[in-house]
């Protein structure tokens, strides 16, 4: 099967170097001609919008996403539109930062009915679809693994991101296919398939074992279980061809010289994605 | 929704009691007259198979199933010829110990591929279903929750494990139905209902938030976030009304005292079940 020849796709999500200012790992890409990278909405506001889009502008580097909108669902109607009012903030960094896409995480329930925080999930797309449309940035719903349901998520499936995507047109709200999330579903590759130019974004870690943490426990490409390959070949297959995120929390790999992480990113890239 | 309003179907899987014998667990469960209990092997394994019959025989406990059958996934078929021979074993100290059901945890994969693995799966349950029907022992696969898929099942949706036992008569082959594992399903209630008559056994635990570590997270009934009862109501829609397993790891619990645990369960079955 084949292998990535060069790194023009290969993009630094910034938490795989999380001691890094915006700053910092936008300079650092570019020590490394890293072309892309995804940014997180925490590290945008330490300085502010106009200040982060300066920095990238000046670097000429390419953002691949912004991280991340979503979090819909919440007890009160009040808190539920305070959501939605961050998701029009959050589109508004993209549309600034020129990110294509904002990634959804949609949020946990408040309370134990799944049933009704998916639908607020669905009611809360539905709202901020006509704003993202205005400024020209895409939804992305990013499916998280399902130990992440109680916390993070209550959308926990590809099959499920792809339910909620196909209401609306790709050019609006697509998924985000991410290896650490849904590398354990034997339905994946049909539902790659069924995501079919809908595709918005493609990250990569592994998954290791042990796993040493729920949260902290992803590691390098290479370092663990996933056959990545055949994967990112389904992804293309289903016509995604942008970016390529890597995306890793991981305390060992925070706790290495940034310019370290980004150099064993770029070979294991290639080795393994 | 109906509560239940004795504890009849109760059943003690004794992983919940782990610093307990096997006699130590019966002697616990007959105090506490709870009526069922489950059994692990590596207990039946500590005093041999004989006396295990003898205490069981003697408290006059139900055995709702042994703990466990499966790992079919190895690297040779030498092992995999073990593994389907250690499967005999737990057949055979199923059909010695009276309990129904033997719960296959089907394994990890060898490698990185998941398919193959799963294939070996299936071969594997093939391979024992005609020894099981001659002990009058049930295989029960046992989806697990996928941050297990690494270390211990590639058989992690109900979805997947319904496909697994429709090829077998529902008296050869069904499926084990554990809240911990399934929860999160945005098709649980349909997988549920698809399993009808096929349904071999229920097992209750919760999901703690924060979810303190990968094995030893699970709580207590009512200590986390799963809405526990309608899925008992669906579970006994699909036709199953046999005992139901308290399965928790979790070392606060083990380090609580083993009578304390039984009176905690009890209370909780009928409060949240």
């Amino acid at each position: 099967m084949s292998s990535l020849q060069n790194i023009d796709r290969l993009s630094l999500n910034q938490i795989t170097t999380d001691p890094w200012s915006l700053k910092g790992a936008v300079e650092g890409s570019v020590r490394a001609e890293v072309p892309w990278i995804a940014i997180w909405r925490h590290k945008i506001e330490e300085i502010g919008l106009k200040e982060s889009k300066k920095i990238i502008q000046d670097a000429g580097i390419k953002v691949s996403s912004i991280c991340r909108g979503g979090m819909f669902p919440a007890a009160t109607k009040l808190e539920r539109d305070q959501r939605i009012e961050d998701n029009r903030r959050a589109i508004d960094e993209a549309a600034e930062l020129g990110a294509e896409t904002l990634v959804l995480v949609c949020g946990p329930a408040p309370d134990k009915d799944l049933v009704a925080a998916r639908e607020m999930v669905a009611e809360g797309i539905d709202k901020i679809v006509p704003y993202a449309k205005e400024r020209g940035v895409k939804l992305g719903i990013e499916p998280l693994h399902p130990m992440y349901a109680a916390e993070r998520s209550v959308i926990v499936s590809l099959a499920h991101a792809n339910d909620l995507a196909e209401k609306y047109s790709p050019n609006e709200v697509g998924v985000i296919v991410d290896v650490f999330h849904v590398w354990w579903d034997p339905d994946l590759y049909r539902q790659i398939s069924r995501a079919e130019g809908r595709i918005l974004g493609y990250h990569v870690s592994d998954w290791l074992v042990p796993t040493p943490d729920l949260l902290m426990g992803r590691g390098m490409m290479g370092d663990g279980v996933i056959d990545l390959r055949p994967i990112r070949l389904a992804v293309e297959k289903a016509g995604y061809a942008g970016p390529i995120e890597v995306e890793i929390f991981n305390q060992k790999i925070w706790d290495m010289p940034g310019d370290d992480v980004l150099a064993l990113m770029k070979e294991r890239y290639l080795q393994y994605v």
